[in-house]
């Protein structure tokens, strides 16, 4: 039984409480959020501590902590969790600023805690599927990957102000699918962008519509489109071009249902957005994390996106980054 | 907050009490059941009272009952919760004979409580849809059903022998099916049918592939498919032909992943059986039945099968019965 | 090089044309029409002689015929055609009575020509994987099939009148289809019919919308559904189950455009008739027909409906008719 | 009735000659091919005269010209065709040269004469379904477009070696295609490519998969993918994102068989190669022609693309190669 600690009582905070409860093999221990009363309401549902801050750790018998909280204090949270020796899973992105994300994998490293980053995706059976298909070799070499990821619908301005930006804040899941399915870091990045969406995003410095292409030293290349708003859904899809076929993961609907008239048949828009999309893919990525910290199963063997790849991923957004400015490929 | 005490603690029992357990309107009071023990077990992990059949409604403050124990303890069961003024959602079949199960029905029409049947497919999202669609009028009058349902394996012959038949075993769900869309009682019923998966079911006398035409008064027909045994899954399909045009609902998969190769593409078969399958129409069904008990909802609005329609699919099954040992249209 | 002979120069008539036109192994040597204009227009386009009725067969060198005139007017050319030796491709029905039917065989037979039915959709390239698949045995015995075939609008009822009613004259082509993948004769034919679609069909004493099963000696069954009228298209589809998968077949549509916006992604609908479906089938057909009679691949090897065959299928709709009347199943 | 010459008696000469055979609008009255007897055995088998190159525009009473020989001749036949005041439809590329493409469009402008290039995908019932549903704007403002075009195999390395690279001989028709939908020209393009499939390809000098990213002016973004080997088939795709949502055209396949196992369900590869993917949009490109040349419809309404269109794409594919050893998009 593993004793959680959950920092965070906000949309993810209640989505990883929801699944500890659900899992026999651990359970809620604490909740921390800096509005104490968001976390006692999650915590008095579970029979967990409600805990502030600053006492985070005080709650005895822990063994791990769950951290979604806001991203600026994922750097202070995960070396006081290092210092205890909890293993950690953080919510991307492990920090804003390349340097301190370095500094918080150094720490854990010092430690000698497990430290992992709450990259979903890779936990998504579709996205799974395609990646264990690829990477398992029966394809043949890969050669090209198509992600496409587009949000329904855009943040408020406010936020992407403190967001990091899209290749930070949103691009950064798809540049991690990228890495987990090359099993390799690009020398190269290519980015285009525009503000094409909502103005609002423009005014507040950023884009909102990319394209990016990733390239390898052997010349394997990965394009990436990203959309601040999609008419149809939440638009996630995947495919793996290789040398003996294809791999390729498509959205999922809310039924299967057709309905045919004289204008065509209709089927269902892709599900609305991540809570419904990857609600099992947190619920397998809690599994996976029990898995690695309680020794069942080898980490890297679980998927789970580790520290230093999390430091890959922000390496290759600050290099796109960098490539909108210049308009050249960048070497992340 | 319904308290609701559940009676069988097998596979399907178990089921409702995982619901409930998630449900924040109700609570799991009382778990029943012939063999103690698995009562016990269900009871302890979500702090119920185990009983055993002859206590079970001896528990203080229970406002309904999930009836999930064997065909031949629900019409006793039936009555006593009636006598007690509980709220009942029964497994179908309300019994194998018509006579029985009508007089559950009386039963529970005398003591003013409500009585629903667990037709749970009516809860899918796929089939609700199809439902809400052509019953919503949008494509004109119904004119043909095409209902297909194969199970993935057959059953073991022992069970089939104590089953009711193929008729009210496994078709009686989608005799169900075609009610609920045709929203009238067919004026007869054919059936054709054989034993062409496994000689051990005939032997136990029964069929195991069986094909089944309703039609109503005014000439509309539906046509049921059944086999007991499905190479790729669990076969669950509807189709409804409207003068306007056409609803259909598929079968569900575990990912969207295509795999292409000079072969062609290669997609998923059927989820394996109704656990996968019928998951969230459980969850669905349960809300239903809260809603119609607490009275938030008209029951006839809530799509739950009604002890009447328990009835009617039951008159079906047996005029199939009856068709296929006499070759001719049957009046149900 | 073979010299054919095209009797009718209607709309089926105008397609054997221009296939004959295409085909480098078929020369169109005459056209005959009761009405001699239409004929010599069809004629002039490709340098054929232009004959009326009577004269049918005084064009020298003739190796085969094409009959594609009105039904009525099948037995006596199948005849005169069979005293000169041709070989002969009729459109179905042969006839509308059986016993003239089999007597269309029989003069073939005695006279040695070879007699094959316009069977067109054993010639779609996609029922035609479908028959190959389950024929050949890759999917072990087969259990049940499931036929849909739905005209996109109903005939004027004058047409109806003279039709031969909905089994000889639409759904013929579905037994013929059924008789084709079992491989064997049903031993009964069960029919639910009614007029839902338009009362002047009813008033010519017809109906519109049909579902039949058919039953084998050995329990397999055949379920066959016909609808006049279609508001998506053309519907026609197969499904073949077997013991060891399954083998479907779908409709076709102009373009694989899939428009997706928040009410969901819009597909074509089926392809609007006949013509634009089976296109290609009636191109392979002749091929397949060319095939035969020069001798270039045993006639059963082709696929082509045979004389006996078609009797087959008329008994099926006979059967069916006697069905729809007495409510009981029938042995053809 | 238009009367055409034909020059070019290989593959997509063939094409052309059938395609014109069987239009009631134009007919073939000369075949010019280096290697006469090709000429002489295609214009045999339509009555048409056969001749040498230089003697090309001899015939008397032509009124256009179908030009499908080899790139290098492509300049001297626009110019002599020009001088004689033929109608022209050139296969693509114009040339391989800018410049000596951009004299012929010259040539042709002064002489008055209409400059068509043979970019036939436009006529892809599917693309022109995505074209004007996006260029009627039912969608909105068109912000990211996908093109991915991957050929079944590589060509042989000698061909490599004089095709004018990936990007002018392959990509050129995706450019054409990114042009069309964009309707305006893109401000810069970016190119990742490797030699990933064919060493040979390497060793001619050429890359056989390629990634290009173009960006108009206001930020619009257009992906293409490139390969020149695919193992399911020739895969020819697009999709086109709106601010209201998406239009997507996938592949087609030879049937719509389903077969499905406990494997999963397996469906057609796409359609070998251009000849059976494009067999429709070759003779809607002839149609077109036959109504540009006409009069019978503006020129700027058919689709058709324009000598001063093909001048564009050949400078996006003259960037993409700057590009690719830039490493930094270029302007085109």
């Amino acid at each position: 039984m593993l004793n959680v600690c959950l920092i965070g009582a906000g949309r993810i905070g209640r989505i990883h409480a929801a699944n500890l409860a659900a899992n026999p093999r651990a359970r809620l221990a604490a909740v921390v959020d800096v509005h104490v009363p968001a976390a006692e309401e999650l915590a008095a549902a579970q029979g967990a501590r409600a805990l502030a801050p600053e006492q985070a750790f005080d709650a005895d018998g822990l063994d791990a902590v769950i951290i979604a909280s806001s991203t600026d204090t994922h750097h202070d949270l995960v070396s006081r969790a290092a210092a205890r020796g909890l293993a950690i899973l953080c919510e991307k992105p492990l920090d804003l600023d390349l340097d301190r994300a370095s500094a918080s994998v150094e720490v854990a490293a010092r430690a000698g805690v497990p430290l992992f980053l709450g990259f979903n995706r890779r936990f998504d059976p579709s996205f799974r599927r395609v990646h264990d298909t690829v990477r398992g070799g029966g394809l043949g070499a890969i050669e090209v990957i198509s992600i496409t990821s587009r949000d329904p619908a855009p943040p408020p301005a406010d936020y992407v102000g403190r967001s990091g930006g899209l290749f930070r804040d949103m691009m950064i899941h798809d540049l991690d699918m990228a890495l987990w399915m090359l099993g390799e870091m690009p020398a190269s990045v290519y980015a285009s962008g525009a503000c094409l969406v909502d103005p609002a995003i423009g005014e507040a410095g950023d884009i909102d519509t990319a394209t990016v292409v990733l390239t390898t030293a052997s010349g394997v290349q990965c394009q990436v489109t990203n959309s601040r708003r999609c008419a149809y859904g939440y638009d996630q899809r995947l495919e793996v071009f290789c040398a003996g076929g294809v791999a390729r993961a498509g959205n999922e609907t809310a039924t299967t249902v057709a309905v045919g008239t004289g204008e065509g048949f209709v089927t269902e828009p892709a599900l609305p957005f991540f809570l419904e999309r990857y609600e099992q893919a947190y619920r397998l990525q809690l599994d996976a994390f029990i898995d690695a910290v309680g020794g069942h199963r080898d980490a890297t063997q679980t998927g789970l996106a580790t520290g230093e790849e999390a430091v890959q991923s922000l390496r290759l957004a600050a290099a796109a980054q960098r490539s909108l400015a210049s308009g050249a490929a960048e070497s992340p």
